[in-house]
């Protein structure tokens, strides 16, 4: 007699189907036995769960697979759901039927421990591991929140182009392709020059997508393809980017924590820091920055650009993102809008995140004179034909505005309590590393 | 005496504001006078609004300041709001004061028709135009819907590669970059598998990001560079997944209706037949297909692959989008898995918008054994090295799994009824077009 499968569910959806019977989906994550009693768990992607087999309870054949079952064999079980507190994720199955799918060969990705190579090598089966899919979790949930957040508040989507003729910022760190035969293209470095012709058009405008950059840098906090959330707004000046990007911040760290808080957990990331995150974040002048790193021993010469030790220096200064302002015009790109109170500096903030992550936003107000514009394209020794339609936003009703990037993985990383920034992306790009 | 600014607001949330006194800042979009009245449009990005000027009831200076104003000269304007059932959008200001901010240089966009290479030439401004915004805003609608509903139900967002080292579908329309003078990289076709490692570890994933062609067409349906959604479901099969196809096109169209019925009404789109767009979509098997393009006088021989002209004439006999299944699998991608009950065809899926506007989805369920698969790489002479890593997902725990791909631009030129997809994106790259 073929028996009716009940009805197929997932594991995040037990706790309201207590008391029935279902069928789940997924593959083998553990076993063990002890005595006529054997433990599965298994995962199907939305969480794990322990399932329960007794002898004579379960037919003989179902008992019988166990035996057979290896790591990540891919297998359908049917089971009465019972809470039960002690488990993870609070319920278990007592099993009804078992059917294996596919026996999985010896997995390569043993409980022990691995090298970061080896992980890497095999990034499309190491994804499978609760840590991992606890980051990618993480990560979808960031990536929502920030678009909610911006859409919340009308701003409209423009993707900006990949394939671009000019250079933005740098021309050593470009990433180059044939089109055609005819030219190059280089990859994006940032959507920003896009953005600020979309803002003249629809006001609020952000962008979200990957962006490239060549750097010959192996450290922990650099990628080759990474995505970058920016936003331009025409009308709004300094201030009113540094309230928005604390805003951001905010929405961002408090979505996690309301939604990805059993992932937080799992991947062991102390919760008070996360939730110390609240307006108003500090703000300093570079200036300030300057006093501040001298008192700590970081003596830094005026007009020197912040390294990566003093931004460590300073974030871990604080107990949340501290948001640093006027940094000396020449630290800075050609677009950024000199301070009239200070033309040594620009209207620009970085903001570093806590516990020594680093700069996590950066952006300014934009310098909207054409002819200062111009000025600054000559001190920065770029052609200014490739940015003529660039210019143009300073010929065709110039307005003032702001703007600012924020860098995924890096934010992913910090939430995540992650020590390097390639557990932050699904299938990370490095000088090294184009695989698999 | 410094009269205080009335505070700021957008033109969207002028019906919150009748009665009030407001200030909007701007861009002069058009201005008229009659007698000694002067009407002004201003447009802030989120709509147009009429702002009325009666002499003696302004300052002598800014009524004066109005002659100066040209098109696309940025301002701020004050005035009362007031209800005008026969304005643009319903309502008009009348003005206490204008101040302009940037006068614009002799605009180059006039309101008589341009070429299409001088509009692409001029893309950063062109933007401004009421139709191209208006186009911009449902793109931005459907993007957030194709989010949201993939989020509602619960799949993950998994971010794809673009630099990938290996080729998915053919090496001819492939850009490639140098990557550290030590290897080629190549830039995505599809994220299809990438995302099905990621569905072995999470179940249900999606991801939307941007894709490269470097196919040498110059059709109306062709872009370089085009953004794809991508879904991937393990233990989906055939009939899961044109399920999920047909309430995503019902979720994105519906969205617009609900959410820019005044942008679509600008486009002089006709909304009866989005309104039509419900389920159930019609269903054909390839050979069916074949049987009704034969009936109207489109001979083709069985094996033949569908061409433009074929999937116009299907896509117009039917209000709705038509789903073609069961393609011969010389036709399709060596990833497909073959019908168990006719093995020449494979358990594919595409989705033809109506009215002509040809593919606008394309998915299969994949061949998950994993001899089956290395057989296909055979056939179509893939090396099958490079995709080890891919063939491993049929090695450890291998379940039946399906996806599928949506084309956001095709997407957005039918739901605005445009003719062109060059419109339908932001920054268009086309093969003979890289700038702005």
């Amino acid at each position: 007699m073929v028996k009716q499968m009940p009805p197929y569910t997932y594991i995040e959806n037990l706790p309201s189907q207590v008391g029935q019977e279902v069928t789940l989906r997924g593959w083998l994550y553990n076993k063990r036995s002890s005595g006529k009693v054997r433990f599965l768990i298994l995962r199907d992607g939305t969480g794990l769960v322990q399932g329960v087999m007794v002898k004579n309870k379960i037919p003989e054949e179902d008992f019988a697979a166990f035996d057979r079952l290896t790591q990540e064999s891919s297998l359908s079980v049917s089971g009465v759901v019972r809470a039960e507190p002690r488990a993870p994720g609070g319920y278990e199955l007592d099993l009804t039927a078992v059917q294996p799918l596919h026996l999985a060969q010896e997995y390569p990705i043993a409980p022990k421990e691995h090298g970061i190579d080896f992980l890497l090598n095999h990034r499309h089966l190491w994804l499978r591991s609760p840590r991992q899919q606890a980051i990618l979790r993480v990560r979808d949930a960031i990536s929502r929140a920030c678009r909610e957040f911006f859409s919340g508040r009308r701003f409209i989507l423009v993707d900006t182009p990949i394939f671009t003729p000019t250079v933005c910022e740098g021309t050593t760190t470009l990433f180059a392709t044939d089109y055609f035969g005819e030219r190059q293209a280089y990859l994006t470095q940032s959507g920003q020059l896009y953005l600020e012709a979309a803002a003249m058009a629809l006001g609020k405008v952000y962008c979200f997508g990957p962006t490239f950059r060549a750097e010959k840098s192996k450290t922990r906090r650099h990628l080759t393809e990474f995505w970058m959330l920016e936003t331009e707004i025409a009308f709004a000046e300094l201030p009113d980017i540094l309230e928005l990007a604390e805003a951001l911040i905010c929405h961002l760290v408090g979505q996690v924590l309301a939604h990805r808080r059993t992932e937080l957990t799992l991947l062991e990331r102390p919760l008070a820091p996360l939730e110390a995150i609240q307006p108003p974040f500090p703000r300093l002048t570079y200036s300030e920055a300057l006093e501040r790193l001298a008192a700590g021993g970081h003596e830094l010469a005026w007009g020197d650009d912040l390294g990566a030790p003093e931004e460590t220096f300073l974030s871990q200064a604080f107990d949340r993102p501290v948001m640093i302002t006027h940094y000396p015009k020449e630290c800075k790109a050609f677009y950024m809008k000199p301070d009239p109170a200070d033309p040594r500096t620009v209207l620009c903030v970085d903001v570093l995140a806590p516990e020594g992550v680093g700069e996590i936003i950066g952006g300014s107000q934009r310098e909207d004179n054409l002819s200062a514009l111009q000025d600054r394209l000559r001190e920065h020794n770029l052609p200014p034909e490739p940015l003529e339609w660039y210019l143009d936003l300073r010929r065709y009703g110039s307005v003032p505005h702001s703007g600012f990037g924020l860098g995924l993985e890096r934010l992913v990383a910090w939430i995540c309590g992650l020590h390097h920034v390639r557990e932050a992306i699904p299938f990370p790009r490095l000088m090294d590393r184009l695989t698999p």
